[in-house]
């Protein structure tokens, strides 16, 4: 690099497979503000998409997934295509020794994903990270911190909200609970330290509607019950929230707000649009840890076994919706590297 | 009256029941505040108790329930005593037909609380009032009225909070529901308009812990559900929040707050300390429409019905405390009296 | 009293002068929720004023003012009528030996005021209060306890508003000042227990306007400098604020909400309408105090003396208002009767 | 740029000029946040501070201002040097038809931000920009918009609060309206599209104190009446407020929080620490908007104008507090360069 910048701030040259509307909000946000990645190469099934893509930022279009991982140029990886096809992105990428961000969910089938573990556990380094954002938000952050710092005691009682305005077509209840509930899944998990033992859900509506609230009980660990209400169509606005209760207090995410006014009687405040309004700066913050822990080789975020751990909990989930019944959730082994 | 009120203004002539911390507070709270009643009489078990309240307000300390039920110049009758004897006195003001305020619970047995119903039904008109005491919260009134104004659509999910600071000596996990829960019982009711057709609770903890918090589940009409922590143990203080999500937005309670400080970084604003605190002007303007139904003939406010009702559903969630299983709630039919 | 009441809770006999709306608001707390007063007697320069407000409560409708104070069963007066008329009125019941509860402002004329405090200060004790109100709300209580506790430190500026949703018809700029920004000119004498030193009166509009808003900065005690906007055209609804920044924090009011909505986008709260809604608790906390003072013969609560500092005040705020300069705010020596 | 962007993305070559707090801030969001800039080179009066932070980012330490507008690798300029050589330095920016992002202030002396105004309309074309970087975070970019958009009607008042938690060494009151104030000076013109017209700074303490809160009252326009509150010595924490009340209603900023915690009676949010953790967000979309004004070459953001316009009014100001009175402030035409 002549112009200026030490070898070791030379920019990672990245690869993104898939430019549907989250792969290229993540091309724009590397564009615009992650110096130390250089976006080299995109795939898409759809070529018209991948050309686009491409032309934004100067980049190749990969005509394959094996082209773009095996592009020697390309040292790291973001894949943010359909859901069924991360899987075997991510197994690829292993294959190639290629650092990869991988958008939730790991996988649509436990097997999948149980694939990747063994792949990464065998090439002996974690190399995954998952598209968990919220880790990276830093209300969620000061919520970890705040429970952890055993301000508040031992936790007790969760309560989480997820609420979207509307719902994306084609949506099913088991779509929710793999898109939209397996966020709260990893948070529990990551906010508590501990693994969720077992879930319920049940629906408020007697008629089934797919679109109806999930609300689901979860245990984690020994001694945390946590109520996660999840709703697709809340018209209102974008919501998310989560407090817990412990022993000795409660810690609470506030909802964001800028501006208050106070017209006719009444004092307003706007909430949230949608996901990317809420959790914009967290996606920025991810992106350049991913790439800050690929130039400097060391893996942190949440890895493959969070995203599997995901998938055990949302199987389960998935279950407990059908069954009515709580589900208990098995607590597989963590291999040592993600110790 | 010789001394400037009209008849319509002759103040009602009171009994109280119990002269316990509880009947002490509506003692004080009928002395300053509700010139429309008159304390005349109160008895208690512990006739030194019953000897210093009548001091207070230079009335008669009655040696038995029957003499003060049978006063002449007792109008009407405020019940506060411990909670098995609730059912016989209100049996005994009903027999006396004189109007009663029962603090909750309307009773400790199903059968006993059914026998008012009957009598009260027998009777032809409606003369007890059940000390729900929320409904006369001014937050707990405005969030009622949103909900039932259409502005937020369709109820479709509710999330309650009940904390209390510390529990009270020999507190049990069924006194929880019976004493605690019993509120929410009754306010889900009545904000939704609706019925509790069932109800699960389930508690954080891995071994038995008799203040543990509990967390219930409950359905309420077609297509409502609710989720309803109680934690009698919550040590940072009083806390009692409601949330209603409708089809087309949430109404919620604002915790109170007076004055805000900022300092050391922090800015902060008191949390109540206890059920006096935050339901305080609930708790007066129970005691002044009580006492104006009285004077104007005219029941309003919780009815046995409400009583009974919440005690049928308190039944259930006994049940559902012991089975850990989601436990159906009746629904007996409603006299048209409570219509 | 033969029907229950000992000799000390006989209820004390009260007149009324003044039957105009914040006389009849008035009247109507002290039915309703003031035991320990009877409404005997009212005067008001429109007989049927009066004829409508005796008939209320049973009461007489004294044909003039020196009936009312002469009555020998009237016991204590309250002053609604006015402003020119209070002084006089004032004197009259200092006269007869009869405490009295008066509106504010005490006079119009500052040398009537003087009057007043000339004539208690003569008949060696205190038996006139002044109808500041807030003085009694919860949060300038809790406000004025967290600044005189020391906790933000030495107080140093204040920020007051004051906005109504309209203003009255036939309001004048110095009528705000007398009418309204007098609250706040009594709040931060009693909130920081010390003297206004000096004001100075902006207003924000180029050509004049009535109903404009004003701005004072003020001059409390040797270091502390307040700034107070008055808005008596606010629409949106009724605000009243203050905070006090001291040398280690802030203490500020927190505005009134008891139910928050979700909808379209926006998380709303309502404004208080007006200042009944605002201070209705005050108002009654006032009248309850006054009596019991009366009672106990303790006089407390704000005294003629707070009432003639606050003309003081206001008469040098219409001057600054006419300058547009600082005016200097005599400082008379307080009578140890006031000490 | 053989690896993959395209000529238009090419990134800026920025020097920077000052290499204290405020430049090494300026480096690191350039470097971890800006893509489209390459720093190149930097100077410092100091040249171990200069050595240093070429280090960080692998550039060249220029030995003199000169070497560093001239190299020709640099094609934008960062001045974060000392006040009083900021006009010196972007004259010579402007000599070398350089683009230059200046730190607030301007200039230390009128007739210095004056010269800058005379040799950028010679230049013909706007490229200096100022660093009040306030205009660039989300929450006075909402304030405005909501202000400018008639939701809450003509502007009438303004309260602001400035607190840092302490004062740098050495500060004094003079220094107070130029590097603190200045920010609520230019925001003023800036929320209220209007010019200020007159200022008056008063004191709250008695005694001199270079480090007691100022209070200024600023008319704006025609009809607005601004009180702006500098504390320095706030203790507990970093605070900026800005609330503007319209004829119609109000419109204010609402503190940031991300955390509630609820322990030992209290609710707790923290207060920021200081202005970059408060405008962190700001300083990037400043810079990231500056580079991309560079990169199209389309000024935007605070003009110099802006700056000689801040200027002219802090010279006003600090005139105001030596005198105590109101000072009025010229309104200088304004070049159609800036119109």
């Amino acid at each position: 690099m002549a112009m200026g910048r030490r070898i070791s701030r030379e920019p990672i040259g990245v690869g993104v497979i898939g430019a549907g509307a989250m792969g290229m909000y993540h091309v724009r946000t590397l564009m615009t503000s992650v110096p130390d990645a250089r976006l080299l190469a995109v795939h898409d099934a759809d070529p018209d998409r991948a050309r686009q893509a491409a032309a934004l930022f100067d980049g190749r279009m990969a005509p394959s997934v094996e082209t773009l991982i095996g592009d020697v140029e390309v040292e790291a990886i973001l894949v943010a295509s359909p859901d069924p096809t991360h899987a075997g992105l991510v197994l690829g990428c292993l294959a190639a020794g290629k650092p990869v961000l991988c958008e939730k969910p790991l996988s649509t089938e436990l097997a999948a994903a149980q694939r990747v573990i063994e792949a990464e556990v065998a090439s002996g380094r974690r190399s995954v990270q998952l598209g968990f954002m919220r880790r990276y938000d830093p209300a969620f952050v000061e919520l970890r911190r705040t429970v952890q710092s055993g301000e508040i005691g031992l936790p007790r009682i969760v309560h989480c909200v997820h609420r979207n305005p509307s719902p994306y077509p084609g949506i099913t209840a088991r779509g929710i609970v793999r898109n939209s509930m397996i966020h709260e899944l990893d948070a529990l998990r990551w906010i508590l330290g501990a693994e969720i033992t077992s879930i319920r859900i049940e629906t408020a509506q007697a008629v089934e509607d797919p679109v109806g609230p999930q609300l689901a009980t979860i245990r984690i660990g020994a001694d945390i019950l946590a109520s996660v209400e999840i709703s697709v169509n809340a018209r209102y606005g974008y919501d998310v929230r989560c407090e817990v209760l412990g022993e000795q207090g409660s810690a609470s995410l506030v909802p964001p707000a800028i501006v208050r006014t106070q017209t006719a009687g009444a004092e307003t405040v706007r909430v949230s649009s949608g996901f990317v309004a809420r959790f914009g700066d967290a996606y920025l913050a991810q992106l350049r840890d991913w790439v800050d822990g690929v130039r400097t080789a060391t893996a942190r975020g949440p890895s493959a076994w969070d995203g599997f751990m995901a998938e055990v909990v949302a199987g389960a989930a998935v279950e407990a919706l059908t069954t009515g019944h709580r589900q208990l959730v098995p607590t597989p082994d963590r291999p040592d590297l993600y110790a």
